[in-house]
């Protein structure tokens, strides 16, 4: 079984749809939300039923098209309305600045414009899996494990994913490797997603929880991480899912590389380091009611006990050994490299 | 509420049996195991309704005073078979050594016994939290959270906890602290069991998941970190909870405190190092269909996808900054510190 494709317009311009896959019921049930709305497509962002922030992008490019449905008077509110939906990924607000200064704000004209968003992605990614192959290419005989966290696969994307691209290449090309996959709570994206995506397209993967990754590291079956990015700013500090950071740190002190894999659509270059970057926290119950029952004391037994939970965390750029773009390697991972490779 | 008491020996010597908190159902629901078996006793711990090092121990003599009911040619099988129902933590192979040793074999006997492990282990737990109060007494003004992984409370133990057993007397002391307790995947001993008894004593306490304790110390809210132990060898290398290890060298990175708190029955002098622990593999359906619907693609879905899922990893002893024992505290962490506080 494969993954089924995650962002689709369905019809014309002046009457169509966009279909998405429900991700938050991956991977035991296949239901496609049908967006005939703005209103459906925030929501759609808002719970994770599409996410991975190329794929918030394309997604709400194509919410814009729904918009200028009403008329050319309904894009500017909607595009201010869908970048409200979560604050931490970044390629969502180039997406929809290019479509506000597309003109005309007619449906065909935005779709054409929405399409063009969603094949330069696809092409990111396979452009990332060229220039990141390598790394796993120069995987030592006896470390062949890649690890990852979160979803930043087929699933995030318009392609073939960003932290996955270079493993999808690897696996075409023969190369001897395995993945092992944080499940990445609260929402288990690398569990419900990765483990997915990757086993389905038939490549060694063995899920861990997040709590293992030391201890896999510690046994030396780790040779290199690589995760994707939700926004990077121009010193490269990173923003990603809760939990890279974690990685990040566990990485270095193994003396195992740490790769960031991202489009340049990710880049923040208005955003000069990771203490400027927005975090979105997300409710409590992601955490104490998540799988259908209680895994935590009730708010009704214990009304006092608190939770915290950010959805991401940024790791500072000293310990990204380098950034896999579509444009190539970004290495050192400091401003003026970053400044170069954008340029 | 109060999480209720652990474990019980209910009636006299001859006709009475074991009572355990199904561990396994809390916080939703508390029910009780009535144990009137050796085998009800070995189920129990195996399936963790009964866990955490010292309660094993206590829960294992109260099942050898079980096997006794039937005559006292029943005690050594029953000890063995005890013994080989979880293969980490050491202190249920003291515990049943004391059984075997004491004589007669009478339930009268035995059940003394075992009272006197329950009494001492009660005992132990106060003591460490005499030993172990001073670190959270140093905390600094700005940095007063304690970072806590798995249950180390008084649901693991017969009294106050290991880990825990400083936060209630440092509670009771009214020093101003507050507690972050890893939810600790796949079984959830964190948010079921150490938030539930700690929130429920009234100590200020935050739950978060495993992949968020990096992003916690990075925002400084981290003062320390004191979790359990399953057995600590020879040299000070220590297996707990799996993720433990996770944490101290995360604590190392921050420039943050990693203690141990661990009765002295934790200790296995037999044992050289930290590669002579056995670690137990426990089922992929932990991690898989932990919470009553799954959290991964089924077996039928995709039969390739491996899963990893050690119950236990072990910190090596430079890691851990000091251990807390009922003797007194263990600093620096290595062997001839520990031969002198065990002496």
């Amino acid at each position: 079984m494969k993954p089924p494709p995650n962002i689709a317009w369905i019809g014309d311009a002046a009457t169509g749809h966009l279909r998405l896959l429900d991700q938050t019921r991956l991977p035991a049930e296949e239901t496609y939300l049908e967006c005939t709305t703005v209103q459906d497509v925030w929501d759609a962002i808002k719970r994770l039923s599409v996410r991975g922030a190329p794929a918030i992008a394309i997604a709400a490019a194509y919410g814009v098209v729904i918009a200028a449905q009403d008329g050319p008077e309904a894009v500017p509110a909607a595009c201010d309305h869908l970048a409200s939906a979560r604050p931490t990924a970044v390629n969502v607000f180039g997406a929809l600045d290019r479509l506000r200064a597309s003109q005309p704000h007619t449906p065909d004209a935005l779709l054409a414009e929405a399409v063009a968003i969603h094949d330069e992605d696809r092409a990111a990614c396979l452009a990332i899996g060229e220039h990141g192959v390598r790394f796993i290419e120069a995987l030592s005989e006896d470390r062949r494990g890649v690890l990852t966290h979160c979803n930043a696969g087929a699933l995030a994307t318009g392609g073939v994913g960003t932290a996955t691209a270079p493993m999808y290449l690897a696996q075409q090309r023969g190369l001897n490797f395995n993945v092992f996959a944080d499940e990445t709570r609260p929402l288990l994206q690398g569990s419900r997603l990765t483990a997915f995506e990757l086993a389905a397209a038939g490549i060694d993967t063995t899920l861990i929880c997040d709590d293992m990754a030391a201890h896999v590291m510690q046994r030396g079956l780790v040779g290199l991480v690589i995760t994707g990015a939700d926004r990077i700013a121009r010193n490269g500090d990173t923003a990603n899912k809760i939990g890279t950071y974690n990685l990040a740190v566990l990485a270095k002190h193994h003396g195992i590389p740490f790769l960031i894999a991202a489009p340049t659509t990710t880049f923040d270059l208005d955003c000069p380091s990771g203490a400027d970057i927005p975090i979105e926290q997300r409710d409590a119950v992601e955490i104490t009611n998540g799988f259908g029952k209680p895994t935590a004391p009730t708010h009704a037994q214990l009304p006092d006990l608190g939770t915290y939970n950010p959805a991401f965390d940024v790791t500072p750029a000293e310990l990204i050994t380098a950034i896999i773009t579509d444009r190539g390697v970004v290495d050192p991972v400091d401003e003026p490299t970053i400044a170069r490779r954008l340029a």
